[in-house]
């Protein structure tokens, strides 16, 4: 980006908004609502308005919005669904929202090969509920009902990466609208290549600062003959960590596990109307064969009552399946509704899984010391855990409790080999821990790949590596 | 790579050599024998030698070579053990052959992480006798005792990818030496992450191009409590191939799934001693439990059964399994025994894996035509093929018979969405198809972080994008 970049002018506002118009009529829309909706408005993060969202329809309406943010210099900000949580999509630099959320075509499922191509407003639960007719399924779920496109730009991952792997893992190609406007295909339909650089995954991860994603290339998997889940609770945080190591090296190809804390357990009671036991709580999820999820299952048992669990509870119906996840996924909102009006902020570390324990203890006892209310999620299996401090912003004191808190967690996860976030991606928040992270080196190579791919700086500016 | 690039002066190699002598003594080699070896041995690609080899022993020894080099502007061209088949190591504009092959230390495994900390010499073979007490393994084996530096820089796989991935999928991180000499780590050591461009992913598969690699943080897998190989046979490659599609769509987490054509069948016989049926074959491999490997088993029969497969063999026992999948790994040189004192050549290519049939049947059908002896292998799970014509370097006719079919089994992959390289990678063999394969303005695009990460075109020049 280059230092000098402002929010344009008006006139230069005005003169990029008339030729959006004529170019897409009625997709090119400059209401403070619609702007303020493009924004950043899940967290504590300031919302900072684009100057128009323009509605993609087509791979051909992305190159139009890129020449015209070109003639302009204006930045061009990719849209999803907007339920990413740094400040990926604010617009610090004002410019063009470019929402693909009407990009929603399944373009073609190749089952003999087990992958589809979409375009990047589809989301993860349309594409699940047309596949499953076919008896396959895409497993990366972030939570939200968040567009391919999105996932494929954050490298999201979710409750399922420990078995199915991260976004990183899943996307075969993208088709990507590069920021001299030019369209590529970052890799052919095979399953691998090894014909130069990946380019493929230098786009999945850039969170819309190198270019604009406009159809994926996605691996998908056979739905399972038997989904078998469970809960269980466990004396601490560290037993439930280490059964969970145990499980994961004896090779038990869990598809989900994941840890509540009994702060977060109460949480999601009260939210989704449950009544799970209010103390360190695995959320288990088998895929296989009848004879093998039975099999695993044993296997899981016999570990976790070497660790002392108990409460064992299990859900072999879709339904009651569901309504786990569901309660699961709604952790954000539960947390939320812990104190309705104050805000919060979802935290993201990831360490090696040996280390986990100690990080979620040691992140339980600056909890207590601080006197916040924070829940803790992680999906254990990969060493991610979410921790949601609640702030209100009325009172400057817990403002500056939650902030200070939120740099310890990074702190601590990076001082035990680990990074300062899992899935939720940089965006504005997380900007700050690169240099600490990578190192200053390996930053100003990030910045040179910035470069190279968009000299002018017009790709989401103020992101990232910046 | 600057388009002036020569080779170096008598001068400047002699002022190199002598500043290389002085740092490393005897491990700054100019012996013809030793830069012959240094440079592409084993197919009828030319050998290009370096001006002198470098046998490092530590990362340090890599950033003073590099700093040479830039003071000298010659270029680097990292080494592992040679066995890459593409003249991936030739030196056709001289340079420093900067061989990792003393850097063999294990430097720290993580078994609780499932992870291990390798030098880039480690062979494949060393780490996993290394581990085979801990219980652990690491798959990826591209048949050669390659270096593990090596594997990551050509994104090497083979013949368990269908199961565990690709090096893409099984680096966690890496220890580069930019060719500014600085030192930086791709990433933490987290199981995922996403702080920032994958600049890890970056590397993988770069051949060289962008640094050196000095460190490897590798995912390993606890060895499998059963696993049980075996060889059956089809009337057709196709009926194979069918077999191969349902057993990965039923979700069959087969370890291994290798065909070889009748062919090479007749070649393996000869060249390992076996009996084996001279029909289109399957080799496979389960791994898991001794109850899924049994149920993995039973399913597989099945539907083999249903595309007219015979003459199962199994081999449950270590030492049978180890002898065929031996005789697996030296299907090349079993070829290669077909006519000795012939060259071969190996192709690669990979295309969507319900376009294999088709695609090995019209090769064969090419190979009958041109009257080539011209093996296949293919690890039939990815997609993914080779053919090995041999060819006579006395018998101008031969040569060209080989070298147009090779270029036919390429054009043939990209017109079924395929690659022309699932893993041996683009060295200077395959750079020709790169446009074709990726379009202009994607090969602009790698050219342009070419440009980015290596200015100077120090980093193996004349290779992958250019």
């Amino acid at each position: 980006m280059p230092a000098t970049r402002t929010r344009p002018s008006p006139e230069t506002v005005a003169a990029v908004v008339a030729e959006l118009q004529s170019l897409f009529g009625n997709r090119a829309v400059t209401s403070q609502a619609v702007r303020q909706q493009h924004a950043h408005t899940l967290t504590w993060i300031e919302n900072q308005p684009p100057d128009v969202v323009v509605f993609a329809e087509s791979t051909e309406d992305c190159v139009a919005v890129m020449k015209v943010a070109a003639a302009h210099d204006v930045p061009v900000i990719p849209f999803g669904t907007g339920s990413s949580l740094e400040g990926h999509v604010n617009a610090p630099f004002g410019g063009i929202s470019l929402d693909t959320s009407l990009m929603k075509r399944i373009i073609a499922v190749h089952a003999e090969d087990l992958d589809v191509v979409v375009e990047p407003g589809v989301t993860r639960k349309q594409l699940n509920e047309y596949l499953r007719d076919m008896g396959l399924f895409f497993p990366i779920d972030p939570g939200a009902d968040a567009s391919i496109g999105g996932m494929a730009a954050t490298r999201a991952s979710g409750t399922n990466a420990v078995r199915y792997g991260t976004m990183k893992d899943n996307v075969i190609a993208l088709e990507v609208v590069l920021p001299n406007g030019e369209v590529i295909d970052t890799a052919r339909r095979a399953r691998k290549t090894s014909a130069g650089y990946d380019l493929t995954r230098l786009f999945v991860g850039s969170e819309g600062t190198l270019g604009v994603i406009t159809r994926i290339t996605l691996k998908l998997h056979g739905i399972p003959e038997a989904i078998s889940a469970a809960t269980c609770t466990f004396p601490t945080v560290k037993d439930a960590a280490d059964a969970t190591i145990v499980a994961i090296q004896t090779g038990i190809p869990m598809a989900r596990i994941e840890l509540l804390d009994e702060v977060q357990v109460g949480a999601v009671n009260a939210y989704s109307k449950l009544s799970l036991p209010e103390k360190p709580l695995l959320l288990l999820e088998f895929h296989g064969t009848e004879a093998g999820v039975a099999e695993q299952v044993e296997r899981f048992r016999a570990i976790a009552d070497d660790y002392g669990a108990g409460d064992f509870q299990w859900a072999a119906k879709a339904e009651d399946r569901t309504r786990l996840w569901q309660a699961r996924h709604d952790a954000y909102w539960a947390a939320m509704a812990l104190r309705p009006g104050w805000k919060g902020q979802s935290s993201d570390v990831c360490v090696p899984i040996s280390r986990l324990a100690e990080c979620i203890d040691a992140t339980k006892k600056d909890i207590e010391a601080s006197g916040l209310i924070a829940p803790i999620v992680g999906h254990v299996g990969d060493g991610n855990f979410h921790v949601l401090p609640l702030m209100d912003e009325n009172d400057p004191a817990s403002v500056a409790a939650c902030k200070a808190f939120m740099g310890r967690i990074v702190e601590r996860a990076l001082a035990m080999e680990g990074t300062c976030t899992g899935e939720h991606g940089v965006g504005q928040g997380k900007m700050k821990y690169l240099a600490a992270e990578h190192g200053d080196a390996a930053l100003a190579l990030m910045a040179s790949l910035k470069q190279a791919v968009d000299p002018r700086g017009l790709m989401n500016p103020g992101k990232m590596a910046g």
